[in-house]
């Protein structure tokens, strides 16, 4: 089974450190707020889910470090703390939703004291940990039906055990897949500019022993129009309403890909991963990221310096793309506008 | 006007050493065949006309060290210098169709002196380079034409001057479009695993004071999405009888993503591209190249060492994905397999 990115051990928080990998498997113990919070800025942990656990735990490290028995500072001391670790990825929603869910604790217990709210708080960030540990498991579950005997799947970025408290989304349902002993091969998109496939997925495959092979992400039509692909399964960081869903860029590439080529295209994402606040995908604000990404490999420049550089974060995928969407509540398929209604609202 | 990629100098051949782009603009000069010879085995000189180019200039160089005047061990050296050459890049059609123009020479004058000869070769060399340029201008006044005001242009690899004696396929129409005052922007895929587009065709198109913004390759369908582009103009490697066209990996993701937004896909490619011996593109071999391309980037690893790695130098483009073929004897538009026909046979 893939190795837990995240874990809190001995009043610690201790993380795999993604930025040395592939090359080295290191962890970061986090002994104070500090710490984690650096580690989160500095992309040593990462993906929607994995974000949400690690500010939960990092709330827990910070309450553990309150020394008096003064209640009313003791809750102020953890909204700063909240607030604090709420600066190290702006744009993470997990990572507020679970600094909300912890905050929501302090309001529930109005009357309890500072050692009751320390355990409250505790069993709030378990639960938080757990519910990612069960929702991965479920959507594992529903998608491994997809996963046909002998097949090819393609994949792109990291939706995986890196990514969750658990084995995570798309990768999820390959390693639920592999449990029943389904047999198949993955071919991993490298994603540019920051080689997720490259550095995290395929790590995180080989070691589950599951057969892997790495492309450039340019490289996915030629091996679509020779027959080589059967699914592709990705996953994503926000859908929409009508089922339009925005993941790392060159996901809708891959989508366009799979249309033409007559290739089922799977979304796989948790319920919280729905905006239902927004009818479609145009209502996604899709985040720039700084050109050295593009311009510069290791600190190296690979292209002009003064060359414009367009770097979006993510695309959306046209829900008349997917083919699926596995969430832990059951698999929707199309129409989407309605079936996703049926199955949320 | 874009800058000359190699040149006949006082007896020496003088090319940009591609390898140092876009960081520096440096030169070797060639003033024997084993300088040249490495210089092309390294990829300081590439594209496929300007190896054909290279591999006449380095025939030259060798003709002009035998410094005796026997006739017959002249023409046996100079078969030797070919052989030699030959040995650089294997598989590069366009270098063998060079070598053979210039071994042709010394069959078609039996009787001439060495001095003669040497002076024949020469002619001949020159007029493999000249040809090139006649090529390319007048690709470039076919293409320009289908260049609309104030478009969005994208284009893979480079197609440019440095692939070539004089301004280029793909790029040459956008040199030839600039000219003629139209105005537009381009956007260039970087092209991975080598970043031919990154690192040479940002570079030169910045140079020729055109607007670039520079992609990575997963980028383009969601530009395309956005209206963001109007036409795409690619090169090609082979283009068989029937117009399947093959070009630099990604070349396809692109003609099917153009297909899918209702966007031109251009190919620009001479007469000698036209491979007629073969009906389809399902005939043109496409090499695998090593996958230390994809797994490490400048010596630093970026992949597992030991994950498996599909790296085709090529792509194939299906004929009915491509909405004209841009020629120097004008432009073929589909049905691909009636029209080339009655173009060249």
């Amino acid at each position: 089974m893939p190795i837990p990115t995240i874990r809190w051990m001995n009043g610690t928080v201790k993380i795999i450190d993604q930025t040395k990998l592939p090359h080295k498997l290191e962890y970061i113990t986090c002994c104070d707020v500090r710490t984690l919070w650096k580690a989160i800025r500095n992309l040593s942990v990462r993906g929607a889910p994995a974000l949400g656990v690690a500010a939960a735990f990092g709330v827990l490290l910070g309450a553990k470090a309150f020394k008096s028995n003064d209640r009313k500072r003791f809750v102020s001391h953890v909204r700063k703390i909240c607030e604090y670790i709420g600066t190290s990825r702006p744009t993470a929603v997990n990572l507020f939703n679970a600094l909300d869910q912890m905050q929501g604790v302090l309001s529930l217990y109005p009357h309890e004291s500072v050692v009751e709210l320390k355990s409250l708080l505790k069993k709030e960030a378990f639960r938080i940990f757990e519910e990612d540990r069960r929702v991965c498991r479920r959507m594992g579950e529903f998608g491994a039906k997809l996963v046909t005997s002998n097949s090819r799947i393609m994949t792109v970025c990291n939706a995986g055990a890196l990514a969750t408290a658990d084995y995570g989304t798309a990768l999820g349902v390959l390693y639920s897949a592999k449990k029943k002993r389904k047999k198949f091969k993955v071919y991993v998109c490298e994603t540019r500019p920051l080689l997720q496939g490259a550095r995290l997925t395929a790590w995180e495959l080989l070691r589950a022993k599951i057969g892997t092979t790495l492309i450039c992400d340019n490289m996915a039509a030629s091996l679509m129009k020779q027959g080589r692909v059967d699914a592709v399964f990705t996953g994503a960081d926000r859908i929409a309403r009508n089922g339009d869903a925005a993941n790392k860029i060159g996901t809708y590439n891959l989508a366009v890909l799979a249309k033409h080529h007559n290739v089922p295209f799977y979304v796989v994402a948790p319920r919280s991963t729905f905006d239902l606040s927004i009818p479609s995908g145009r209502r996604i604000p899709i985040e720039q990221r700084p050109k050295e990404e593009v311009i510069s490999f290791g600190g190296r420049p690979i292209a002009p310096r003064h060359v414009k550089v367009y770097n979006p974060a993510f695309d959306v995928t046209d829900h008349r793309l997917i083919t699926a969407i596995i969430t832990e509540e059951g698999i929707i398929r199309p129409p989407f506008p309605a079936n996703i209604k049926k199955k949320f609202l």
